[in-house]
Order: C-alpha cells, then sequence, then structure tokens
C-alpha cells in the first residue's frame, strides 16, 4: 500500500485547485462583499492608535516598495502593507467573521492579497480565488481542532490566519505542490496569538502579524526556503502541539473542498456593531427587547445578559474604561442598547464607556453564562436578555442564532454602502467615496487592482491634516 | 490581604533590577563568552543560503537604518538587524545553549541588543547588564515551565527567546515597570516555533523572527501599545496555553534572582561541534571510545548509538542528504566521529554527508534511546557508543554528563580564538580579525559599541566578490 501523502502536501493540492471556474456564483459574491467590508474597516481603522503607534516604529513602514498603506499617503513593501493593513482592519474589531471559532478570516487575507495582488499585475478574478482559497483553509483548519483550541486560549484569526494567508499568498503567486506545501510549513512555525490579550491593542497587532508572517513563509517558499514536509502530523508539529492527541479530525481540513465552499455556508457574519462579535446575540436581545416593550433607562430595577457561556469568556467586562475595554464589555453594549436603542462607532470613545447615566444601568447588570445553552449546542451564538422593572414586570428577549435568515449577511455589496461611507469618510476625500464604492463592488472584474489602490490612498496634505489633528484632538 | 501584582509586573520589576553592581564577575566572563562567540558564528552563518535567501526577499533588510548586518556591506533597521542576524546566529547550529529545554539564549539575544546598544549608544556595561537580564528571563521561563514544554515539540529558544529579548531590549532602553511588564505581554503573544520544523532552514529562522518580535514588543510598548496586565497568568494566557494547568511553577521564574544567576551554573555550553547539541554527548563518546581504542573503520561490524531518549527524538535521521539533515542525525555524527577523529564545518557539506565510506558504516549503525537512562535522570546530556568489532570484541564509552567538568564552557573569551577564527575568515578581511576578536574580548567595557560594529560590516568589494563567487559555486 503507498503511504498517503503527507498532509501539508494534500492541503497544497486543494489549495491550488481553487479557480475562477470552481469558485460557485455565490462563493464569489460572498468574497467580494466581505473584500469591500474590510476594506472599509481597514480605512476607518487606519486612523486608530495601534495604527498610529506601529507608523510611528522605526522600522516599520521604512522598507520601499510599491504596496499601499491604506488610508494613508505611502507606498511601502508588501510585507509592511501586510503588517499594517492587517491591523488597520481589525482596529475596531468591526470586521466580518466566521463562525467556526470565530475566526476573522477576511482581516488577515485582504491586506496580504491586495498588497500581493497590486505588485505582481493580478487580476480581480485572481484577487477572488485567492481569498476563497485562504478562507477555505483557515475555516477548515479551525474546523479540524474544533472548540477545543479556542477553548484553551489560542486567537484562531491568528493561528489558523497565518496559515490561511500563505496559503492565499502561495496560491496568487503560483507557487507549485511542494513550494506550497512548504510555505504552509514555515507558516505553522510561526501561529500565535492569546486570546488573554483580547481588549488590549495587542489582539489587531495579532492580525497584522498574521498576515505579515503568512506572506513572507509563501516570498520564501517561493525561493527556495525549506521547512518538515510533515509539519502538521509530526508527533512535534502543528495539530499535535496546538490541540493535542485526538483533538483533530485531518479528514475535516481535506474531505471534499468546494462541496460546499466554506462561503457559501450560513457561517459567516458581517459586523453591525463595531465591537467583539461576541457580544452581537445579546444586542439583537437588548434591542429587540427594548422595541418591543417600549421601556426607558428610568424602569428598569435590574439586567440579565446572558450569552452562549463561550461568547462570556472574553467579554466579561463589568466595568470598562477603555473603549476596547468597552468593545469586550457584554455588559457595557447591553446596556447602551438598552439605553439608546443603537450601539454606534461613536458610543466607544473612553467619555462614552465611562458615561454617568450607563454606568449606573452597569451597577443594576449582571452577566452570566446562558444555564440553558450547553458548551455544545448547534448555535452558540445566541443569548437571552432579562429585564426586571421598578413596577415588577419580568421581559425577556432570547435569540437562539442571531446568524439566521441572513440577519448579519447581505445577499449583495451593495448592502454595504451605509457602513462603507461612515468607514472612508473623514479619511479620504469625500468626493472619491462613491466611485471608490462603485469600483469596489465589481472588484471580481477588475483587470488590475493598481487603480483601486490608488483610490485608497490618502492625499499627502489631507493625511497631514488628519495627523495633526489626531495629536491635538 | 492585598492582593498580588500580576506575573508580568513582578517579572518586569525583576528584570529592572540587574544591574552592572548586581551582575558578579563570573556571570560578566560568561556574558563575554557567549557574546563574542555568537558573533563569530554570525558571521559564519551569514554566508548561509537561509540567510541568502532572507536578504533576497523584497522588504526584508531595505528599512534604512543605522544597524549592521554582520557580514555584509550593509546597514538597515533595527529590526531588520534583528531578524536577519538573528538568523545567521543560529544558521549553522553552532552557537552556545543552555541545559533547561536547549535553549539558545545568545543566538536570540545578541543580534537586536548590538543593534539597539548602537543605534542607542549604550555601554559595553549596559549591554553585559541587558544580555544577562534577557538569559535570566528566558531561562527562568523554561525552568518554570520544564521539560513537557519541550516534549510537547515547542521550540523553547523561540518560545521563551520573544520573551526573554523584549526583556533584555526593554531593559537596555530603560522602560518603566508597567510599559516593560506591557513589551513582555505583548511578546507572549507572538511565542511559537516548532521542533517540527527542526533540520530545516525554518530552525533558524524562528530565531530570528523571535529576535525581531521581541524588539518590536519592547518598541512598542516604549510608545504605549498595550496589552493584558495578567497575560502570564491569564487562564487563556501564557502559561495556561503553552503549558497546561499544573505544569508551571511561577516561584522558579520569580524568586530569587541573581542567587546565583543561570550564568553562574554549569548549565550552559559552547559548542565545539556545528550541529545539534544534542548529538554532542555521543560525539563526545564516540572520539574517546575511538581515541582509547584506536579502532580503524576496517574493524567496525556494528555500532549502537544511544543517546538520552530526549536528545535522539529530533536527532534520529539513519540516512541524511543534505547538510541540515547531517546535523540532526546523532547517526551521521557518531559515524563521522568514529571514522576521522573529528567532526568539522566541512563535514556538513552535502558530498561529505552522503560520502560512500560512512554510509557503509550508516548501514551498521543502530541508534535508539539509552535503555538506562531515565526520562527524568538528573543528567540528559549524556550518552553511550558501543562497538563490535569484526573480531568479536565489544568496545563501549558512556559518557554521564558532557557538561561536566568544563569540558564545553571556558574560563575566558580567548579560549574562543580558534573557533571565532575558523568562522570568520573569510567573511571579514584577515588583517582584520585579531584586532576585532582583542575589542570583543574587552566587549563589557566598551565606551559605545560603533567601532565594533563597523568591524562586523563586510568592506562592500569583499562582500560582492563572495557573494558572486557564493552564486557560482
Amino acid at each position: 500500500m503507498p503511504t498517503a501523502d503527507p498532509i501539508g502536501l494534500r492541503l497544497a493540492q486543494n489549495i491550488r485547485g481553487v479557480t475562477a471556474d470552481t469558485v460557485s456564483a455565490k462563493a464569489r459574491t460572498r468574497a467580494v462583499i466581505g473584500i469591500v467590508d474590510t476594506i472599509g474597516v481597514m480605512l476607518a481603522g487606519s486612523r486608530e492608535e495601534c495604527v498610529r503607534i506601529l507608523l510611528e516604529t522605526p522600522g516599520i513602514g521604512e522598507a520601499p516598495g510599491p504596496a499601499v498603506l491604506v488610508g494613508h499617503a505611502k507606498r511601502a513593501s508588501l510585507l509592511d502593507a501586510a503588517l499594517i493593513n492587517g491591523v488597520a482592519a481589525h482596529a475596531l474589531d468591526y470586521d466580518d467573521f466566521s463562525t467556526t471559532l470565530g475566526v476573522h478570516y477576511s482581516a488577515t487575507l485582504v491586506a496580504p492579497l491586495l498588497a500581493l495582488a497590486e505588485a505582481e499585475g493580478k487580476t480581480g478574478a485572481d484577487l477572488i480565488a485567492a481569498y476563497v482559497a485562504g478562507m477555505e483553509t483557515e475555516i477548515r483548519l479551525a474546523r479540524a481542532v474544533g472548540w477545543q483550541h479556542y477553548d484553551k486560549g489560542w486567537h484562531p484569526t491568528s493561528t489558523m490566519g497565518t496559515i490561511g494567508v500563505a496559503a492565499a499568498c502561495g496560491h496568487m503567486m503560483g507557487l507549485g505542490e511542494t513550494a506550497l506545501a512548504t510555505a504552509l510549513g514555515i507558516a505553522a512555525s510561526q501561529s500565535a496569538g492569546m486570546k488573554a490579550n483580547f481588549g488590549t491593542m495587542t489582539k489587531p497587532l495579532h492580525v497584522g502579524i498574521a498576515a505579515r508572517a503568512g506572506l513572507l513563509s509563501a516570498l520564501l517558499a517561493r525561493r527556495g526556503f525549506t521547512a518538515n514536509r510533515t509539519a502538521f502530523e509530526h508527533r512535534q508539529g502543528f495539530f499535535e502541539l496546538y490541540s493535542g492527541p485526538g483533538n483533530y479530525d485531518v479528514d475535516v481540513l481535506l474531505a471534499a473542498w468546494g462541496a460546499p465552499w466554506e462561503l457559501e455556508t450560513d457561517g459567516q457574519a458581517l459586523k453591525l456593531w463595531p465591537c467583539c462579535g461576541s457580544t452581537h446575540a445579546a444586542i439583537v436581545a437588548a434591542l429587540d427587547l427594548r422595541e418591543a416593550e417600549t421601556i426607558t433607562v428610568e424602569q428598569i430595577a435590574r439586567i440579565q445578559a446572558m450569552p452562549h457561556r463561550r461568547r462570556l469568556r472574553h467579554t466579561d467586562t463589568p466595568h470598562p474604561r477603555t473603549s476596547l475595554e468597552g468593545k469586550f464589555s457584554v455588559q457595557y453594549v447591553v446596556a447602551r442598547a438598552l439605553a439608546d436603542g443603537a450601539v454606534t462607532l461613536a458610543d466607544f470613545a473612553p467619555a462614552r464607556v465611562t458615561e454617568p447615566r450607563i454606568v449606573r444601568l452597569l451597577d443594576l447588570l449582571e452577566a452570566k453564562g446562558h444555564p440553558d445553552m450547553d458548551d455544545d449546542a448547534d448555535s452558540q451564538w445566541a443569548a437571552e436578555v432579562v429585564v426586571d422593572t421598578v413596577d415588577g414586570r419580568r421581559l425577556a428577549c432570547r435569540i437562539d442564532n442571531v446568524l439566521a435568515n441572513g440577519r448579519l449577511m447581505p445577499d449583495h455589496p451593495a448592502a454595504l454602502n451605509g457602513k462603507f461611507m461612515d468607514c472612508a469618510k473623514g479619511v479620504l476625500p469625500q468626493d472619491r467615496l462613491a466611485p471608490l464604492f462603485q469600483s469596489l463592488q465589481a472588484i471580481d472584474q477588475a483587470p488590475d487592482l493598481g487603480a483601486i489602490g490608488r483610490l485608497l490612498l490618502a492625499p499627502r496634505e489631507a493625511a497631514e491634516a488628519t495627523a495633526a489633528e489626531a495629536v491635538t484632538a
């Protein structure tokens, strides 16, 4: 009996099999939606403090190169663009994600692929195929290891993202099977990111580092760098090390690619609120409850916020003080949704997070894992909010699956117009926004990506003015 | 009762407590030895293919900056120098290491510290204190998690190195307690490196990436980047994630720093042979046996190479074909030592690794973990070699602890002269080697490191000639 090829080589074969012909129309549309949404949040994120600090760090963004630093008036090396734009994409935690281990696949993939596509003269169709290959790799890997990987404390966006970016970039470069498998093996040795750092600038840093590391892996493999052929199944390799014996299923990673594509399933969500995706079901419950019952803040005596317990572990922040803590506080977003009937970008300014009217509600609020939702329940994107009123009523709203019925996933990129414009305004000149959004909606048909790249560069004067404002703000 | 400070903050306090006054004379001498030895192997490693590929990769080594790329005629950013010189330091696997989890602390520390010291006008005394702080951090962390961390498949040189480099660089920058703790937390989120990639170019890549990541963490923390205060003890933080519940001892990390310094113990070794340190006890056994018994290749009927089983797991390569495979083959180095009475840099050329005279010996050789050496034996740096001769004799030599009696650690840097000259010749002009070695021996007293840095730059013409030779070779 012949020995099976190593996992890395079989994965490389699957990745190389992703082409414009094999990607379905639905997967292509979802890819365009993911790319457009990510570019929007990347523009908004380009003004965040974590990106500003990165850009001030000597040696970051200073290697000459053709790659656009999105929202800035500057180009740099592909590796710098992957790092900086990758951090920007996740800086606001407003980017799309998969329900499989909460992987933010687009945040890791878009920055390095845009840079590489522009530098090497690739088309929109090339971009879509590489994105689908990377997305499929990340989510298949995540499904292969399951929730135990997440529960241990890994940040799957970066652990899986590093490898998925190597897959996507290697696909776009047209690496052969062996070189692509090597890229995956180099990438696996750079997988990292701890959930302990959620709620700090290090969380978006994970994304930029994963993007840079995955791209670097493909660049090195292209030139003959070496890694172990059995880096995935080795007893001291990726699966045993990051998940452990018995905690992974290689068939889930490798079997029946594209049947269906992960992008065709109900497993992705855009973010309608700029905070941790694990709080979204609770936000919907709070908004629905408020709308159905028309309660006011004064009527509230007690609040219970009960997300699925997996969603609570990293969003349990009873008294947030900073913007980032607010984004990882299910308590804050539920209080804000009950008080205002909305949760907006502006609501995460520190002064808003500590607003006395909301702090008073936080004192009445208890968050706990929902007692009736098992760890391994079918939907882990569920929550219930219960409000007791001062006049003795008990009001409740339970959301069993916030992802059902397309509530968080539109059918067409045009539906992103409002969010995109909110994100891009103030970063790019106003008169450029409509043509840019128009181009992005058809990015899958772009003959080359240089024109779109140029539209993502801030004009030099505008960028300087904005930077000056940020300093004096 | 007051809550104890977080681990990261207490570690930062310890790191900041390392000063020229608290470092003993013995630790200072060991630090000088480690730095001199590392610069030597970095020079030799600067000509290796893994470094050549890195330097050809767009965006690597191209950010302008003051840092010397050792052995090249080029300066670049601090981050580039940390990456490239870090890879060079470990490219030949000829650099020193600790017996605690086999951590190659100098390879991770020297590149970023030299770059930072030169850029910021630090003295040799500053360099020594920062190196001691970083070394202590890496080895204390390694002792705190113990061999289970290694056995799982982590490459402790990079997992601990990333954090140790952040400690050392943060120390040299004079970061305050809080910023230094933040640097450690950012670094912990970048810890990676799988032993599955031993024997490939990705192993030295781990070192460069750890060096760059640790330096980046300190640079970011200096500018106000954030990480979790409890990144080490968090239930989804460094200790739980990389080692697991019950598998670490925080007191070992934090208690009684400098009493004694790790550098004062018998736990370090220089490498006398340019191959994996885990093969060294077996090489000594083979050399001693050959010398005592004066056997010739023709007399050998059967060979048993029996290292401590922890040493064998990543050095079990019965039939190496490449230079790197040879370096991770206890079979090859034992056969070579028995055949020639020496193991030299030249012996790892592919043609030497597959030399028919040696391959014949490999066919007679069986490697296995020693049956009488427990997993948790006091010394894990042990091996026995047994040779049966064609005339029926059985000859054996057992080394219980290759590190005993200073066999692998001299008392003074002058003893490194031979190895250093072998490493540096052909990379730097011959007439510069003696003055350079002279300066390096007194690096702890250097008023600034600019003069030494200049001596490590290759002259432009020489560098180009060497590069041209490498291409045509």
